[in-house]
């Protein structure tokens, strides 16, 4: 399928009835961000998770206040239309929307902005029954962080047809079962068929998010022109030395797997610091056990978490970090183990939906630049069977998956009008 | 008061009426160990747990069934002595001893070893009815490691009288108070100054424990004459950074406290091993948080332990590894604090009971050596009021603190036979 661009604007995208509500967005991110709010100001809104089910409920309700249709799929996401759109079978559809779901002790920013805004740009066509050549259809994908159940992705993959390699009965970290859970959110774990569409049968998908890094904010741009989502390469390092007693266990005699894991941390970051393999590398996780003053470690586990945009820059770091271990782990005399946790490839986006989003940005004056995404997103799922866009929207301080990450309004209505104009020029 | 040294040896120590017994002793070892043991071998016997009470117990009963009298003081300490002790009013005392308790998961020989043959000694006096100048008296000090209530070497402070900066209500980390836990040892919170021995009442003090570190193993030595138990200085060091998404936060404009804190980890090992400032640096626990893959540590929080028999040297390695650390922080934008956990003295043996182990061992026909103890022992506490000597027995695989924590037969007999001679010859 193809995108043909209508340069430079669509009567529609012209057209001043058609437009964003920035009161009435703003609203719906500032309602959206109570549910699950925790103590500290983060989001505890995890997949399937009670707060998640609220929220899901609100958007049916929001959705049915706005007078529009709106239905759960057996994987639990949320779909929203104009009710009239059953009447315009046939025609092409672009999907626009993110996920309601948070990581532990998140912002109110990363996944629900992009809903709400889709939700927006949904009611714009309708309130002003526009005829765009693309019908707009907002989802609020299930579960893509996988904060709870490791299953990130997931509504994405449902709907795209891609989400293969189950395990039986999936579960939480405390065993609940997700069919229960699942069941709450109107979904069906023996019906996941069912939510996969048609192939063909999405002729775009944009997502607008919060970029959750600094590059915005630093230019001093408004938008950002997604150049594709990186791929990343997830390891997981288990470094075991010899335990011992801190006081009585000469220098010499020494199996230290911390000085070791030490070590394997600075190369990890040499990589794409120093040696530019990758576009970023870091050692997030690391636990030392038993990690008592007065013991030498017996072992230490780390992950090593790998980026870049090239498919084949990341296989090359890849290979990089493992020769460094390996040295590293033979001048220790410490034993190596490593895991492949994930090896996602990195997503294109679709060349003419990013010079739609430029073109937008640009008749909108906002100042934009092309990026890529160092975060992964529904985006990159979807993407295996459709073209896809994504728009980002500057992240103050650059933070995100903390109670801190929060994005200008001026940005966030900036961001929406954007995603409307793109998704009518279509 | 000084120690008059019998060279050769003195009658007692010739007379073959007055010798351990090996079975006996190694039975007792064995019967120890189980008291406390979990389900992976190793000792559970925090000081004033269930098991240290029922250890403590069956000391009492063993020491009832020897023929033995038995008292406990206020602070939990049980000691042990000939029935006609108190007839011999007036005759110096050589206090033998060690601890029953143990760290979590710990071995079946660090502390009830040196308890096991303490009580061996004295029975081998009674029931030879042997005359020697300086009476033996069996100690069991309590909660010398401090695994539960954090109060390390309690016993030997309050036997010694200095027992002091104790918070109001000690209490373990579940804040349970430390007064009915001791109260069930037979121990009274409110009398502990009764605890302590007049001032010149201790003549001298032997301690005989596991070496718990691999240097007698590996020169094939049985006996270690310990010159001194070495100094100790702990930090806590906490690297504040700035945590941030993984795959969103170019590597240039990223503060994280892992990278750095894995080169104190290194500078620390340096201090050590390159520069030799002082005998072994170790960072023995390190805990990063949040520790996710996915994101830019906010902070790591690692213990500096720095040991030296040399006070200079230890002032001179913390100086070191503080301006390490400074510069490491400095390079790296992150915030520093460090906090001061333990500053301990070295303790020095006493130069005449170093003499009589060393003479004991020669006559026994033990290899041996001089060597400094890594760890810390109630001997050095008690240096604080008394000549004080240790004698070291070989750790197979040097290791210690751990379940398989152990000792040959024979070297364990040959430290009983070491030590009931020194204690003959005084």
């Amino acid at each position: 399928m193809t995108i043909e661009l209508t340069t430079p604007v669509s009567p529609d995208a012209l057209d001043p009835r058609v437009a964003v509500d920035p009161a009435r967005l703003l609203d719906r991110v500032e309602r959206f961000a109570r549910i699950g709010r925790n103590a500290h100001g983060g989001i505890d809104r995890e997949g399937f998770g009670d707060a998640d089910v609220e929220a899901r409920a609100e958007l049916v309700r929001e959705a049915h206040r706005a007078g529009l249709d709106v239905w759960g799929d057996a994987a639990g996401n949320v779909l929203i239309r104009r009710p009239a759109a059953a009447d315009r079978a046939g025609r092409r559809v672009v999907l626009l929307g993110s996920h309601l779901d948070t990581v532990s002790n998140g912002g109110r920013l990363d996944g629900a902005y992009g809903v709400m805004a889709a939700l927006e740009v949904v009611q714009a066509v309708a309130e002003a029954d526009a005829d765009p050549s693309h019908e707009p259809v907002a989802v609020a994908f299930a579960n893509e962080e996988g904060a709870r159940f490791p299953q990130p992705f997931w509504g994405s993959k449902a709907l795209t047809g891609q989400l293969d390699d189950l395990p039986g009965e999936p579960e939480d970290n405390d065993g609940v079962p997700l069919r229960g859970q699942l069941a709450r959110a109107g979904g069906d774990l023996d019906a996941l068929d069912s939510a996969a569409w048609p192939p063909g049968s999405i002729s775009a998908y944009l997502e607008l998010h919060v970029e959750q890094g600094p590059v915005l904010e630093q230019a001093g741009d408004r938008i950002g022109v997604v150049s594709g989502i990186t791929g990343r390469t997830v390891l997981t390092v288990d470094v075991v030395g010899r335990a011992g007693h801190a006081g009585t266990t000469p220098m010499e005699l020494r199996s230290d797997p911390l000085t070791a894991a030490s070590r394997i941390v600075l190369a990890v970051e040499d990589l794409a610091r120093g040696s530019r393999l990758c576009r970023v590398a870091t050692v997030g996780r690391l636990q030392v056990r038993p990690s008592t003053p007065n013991t030498i470690p017996q072992g230490v586990q780390l992950t090593v978490d790998l980026r870049d945009g090239d498919p084949v820059r990341l296989e090359l770091a890849e290979d990089a970090v493992r020769n460094a271990m390996s040295v590293i782990a033979g001048e220790r005399g410490v034993e190596l183990t490593v895991a492949v946790d994930t090896r996602s490839q990195p997503a294109r986006m679709d060349e003419a939906l990013k010079q739609a989003v430029a073109d937008s940005a640009t008749e909108l004056g906002h100042p934009w630049q092309v990026l890529p995404s160092g975060a992964g997103h529904d985006a990159q799922i979807v993407s295996g069977v459709a073209p896809v866009g994504m728009i980002f929207v500057p992240s103050i301080g650059g933070v995100s998956h903390v109670p801190e990450e929060d994005t200008a309004d001026a940005d966030l209505v900036a961001g929406a009008e954007v995603l409307l104009r793109t998704a009518l020029r279509l």
